[in-house]
């Protein structure tokens, strides 16, 4: 028998509703709903009721990285503080960077994120605990020996059966993976429809290397490789011409837009009017912690159409699309169907104080959600017919808290100890 | 006698402390602290204590219009949108929409704003309620009538006597102001020792518009008219040379940089680099909450800072730095003796939850603050000795949150009768 919940008196589309969730639908909003008998039920009155936030690029377990290194370039970053930081950390570090996450991005109203990282495995396990959705990464690079290589291979080939959690194979960019490594990994992944996920364009110095060695630009080096395709997520996409982006386009490519992490690296600006104008599918992604530092998708979205009204004009990405962006659109592109509050569809949503003192007046719900309020106002997140949050509660937030802050302690010990 | 708080056991610069405020002041810092006899204890195990946001440059009643027209371009959004809106607000609504702003600026950290507004004895009102440090400029533009400048020059020359609280002068913008009327406004403030606040520089047009009328820029044809002194503190700044930074500086002009709501409005990037070398004094506002849409000083600074690195490189106005410019350089430009938690000094400070997810891990206190946290992990509010939020609840908040919604709903059903 499925679980039920029944949301009673929530403000949909500005008029109260009652919605009734069977399993991990929605079965029924408005009119019958509300005679359903529940397993459980939600007082909505005073909240409103809005899809969640997809993060559609970001490395979940970097938590444990958050402030470790700011104020830096990316080279630089990668080189002397991240990866030594890196080689210290242990798989429980991963798992419980991953939970710490987890935490972060339920409190903010994420229900699903798209990840790279080292032994995802161990991600795994974190998401399927807290009842979040993802897809996870497992991150190539030539420097990964054979053995790590068939560990992940094997890994995928056997997948989970989880009907949240899928793997995909995450190349993490052309100037860290031969063409050789970019073949194998796309041909693995479409051996068993799994999804690839890679960096791509996100800085200058990346598309003048690929020009010194490849003669080309990055999106044109991977299109003659045949990596290009609907089952590819490019993250950043900063450096990009026209016709690059026509062929993202025609390849059905989905673009994830990083606007906090390119801003606080320098990596540049995404170029929102000309993207708008390519009919790519756009979505919207935090980035790791370690180069945001946090995990909050509203915050993200604020972020990307402020920029793009200071390069484009007020006009450009108005509040709808860019929550289009971080919400549905998010969905779409992992084939999650969910991302509206409609009858058959997942039931993943979240529950917003109409009473915080940033959503009043509410001349625009979507607007204060994006432009004003904090995660303090989102009360509830339902995750695949499954409460996560209440009251911004979330089980065992506590320990997990806890246990983050003794994995850096040791990880500090141990680099210390050097 | 005067009111003393201990607050116990709470985190200074990474170690456990007690703290002692007698009156308005802290009186002793750790040692003999704790074996002070206090009114009220707080127990601040769990938290850190860090100087509070002063926010430099706001319209806080424009709190009823959060959300009210978004997306578009500064003279259009003035002339169509907020104007008409103004045109139907009562005395009250400046009290209800100053209070409701009062109430999320302590909700985020925030203890004092420079404001300017119309009828700002209202708004004087609210602030004396709520508790917070205020200093209020009454609007000054061209349309205004004799009676109304009479009335306001007259409440500067009483002014109030409160240790919180000061009327400024704030003559809107060069574009709005004429000669005759910038001279008027200088004398009465200077008579009094009162602040001159205004808008300057804030979009090309205006640049422009200056050229064509008095072939010069709005810096230089102000200080031809003997307007900039220290006294002065001018908001955005957006479009100068080196020249005019270095007479602002000349002059002791203080610099608010509104990075949201210059990126909002697509006015422009705040050449930060050229201030930084400029030696001005800077300090951080969040504009009104129509081209923002919230006061959160937070939120305004880690914008600040993504700004400058993707302007400028990622070294660019570091975390250190943009929280002095949101701390402690609004507290100096402002003539209040706080911005750092220390013997002597005013007693303002905020209480950050160090168990918040986004708190963990606490590499570096500061970047957390400024570049992970939300308004949530703010736990507790002090302002000139007086607690004015603990365990983030604020006295009288559930009733500011309903006034300020009927007032909406009473404007919105004048402005439909239309």
């Amino acid at each position: 028998m499925n679980n039920t919940i029944l949301i009673k008196n929530v403000s949909l589309d500005g008029k109260p509703t009652d919605i009734y969730i069977e399993g991990n639908r929605f079965k029924k909003i408005g009119g019958a709903a509300s005679q359903q008998a529940a397993d459980t039920v939600i007082d909505g009155s005073g909240m409103a009721i809005v899809p969640p936030y997809y993060n559609a690029h970001t490395h979940a377990s970097m938590t444990l990285m958050r402030g470790y290194a700011d104020d830096i370039e990316l080279f630089r970053w990668l080189n002397e503080y991240i990866w030594p930081f890196e080689a210290k950390i242990t798989e429980r570090d991963i798992y419980i960077g991953a939970k710490l996450a987890c935490l972060e991005m339920i409190k903010s109203g994420t229900v699903f994120f798209n990840d790279m990282y080292w032994h995802c495995d161990n991600v795994w396990r974190a998401v399927d605990e807290m009842g979040m959705r993802a897809c996870l990464g497992m991150t190539f690079v030539d420097s990964l020996d054979e053995k790590d290589i068939a560990y992940n291979f094997d890994l995928l080939q056997k997948n989970g059966t989880s009907d949240r959690i899928e793997y995909s194979v995450a190349p993490h960019a052309i100037y860290t993976v031969s063409e050789q490594l970019w073949h194998r990994c796309a041909e693995q992944a479409r051996r068993v429809g799994a999804r690839l996920h890679f960096h791509l364009s996100e800085t200058r110095k990346e598309v003048d290397d690929c020009m010194a060695a490849h003669g080309t630009t990055p999106v044109r080096w991977l299109d003659k490789l045949g990596i290009l395709g609907p089952d590819c997520i490019a993250a950043h996409v900063v450096h990009v011409d026209d016709e690059e982006l026509a062929l993202l386009r025609e390849r059905g490519v989905t673009i994830v837009h990083n606007p906090i992490s390119n801003m606080k690296l320098a990596s540049g600006y995404f170029p929102t009017k000309r993207v708008i104008r390519s009919h790519c599918l756009v979505t919207l992604g935090t980035d790791g912690c370690s180069s945001n530092n946090n995990l909050d998708m509203r915050e993200e979205a604020k972020v990307a159409a402020l920029m793009a009204k200071c390069n484009y004009g007020p006009q450009t990405l108005p509040v709808d699309m860019v929550f289009d962006w971080a919400t549905r659109n998010g969905a779409r592109a992992f084939g999650i169907d969910a991302g509206e509050i409609a009858e058959g569809k997942l039931a993943d949503a979240m529950l917003i104080r109409l009473d915080n003192e940033r959503m009043v007046p509410c001349h625009n719900l979507i607007s204060n959600l994006i432009y004003s309020v904090s995660n303090e106002a989102v009360d509830t997140v339902i995750c695949n017919g499954r409460i996560l949050m209440q009251g911004r509660r979330v089980a065992g937030e506590a320990d997990i808290v806890a246990e983050a802050r003794e994995c850096c302690e040791r990880i500090e010990r141990v680099k210390s100890k050097e």
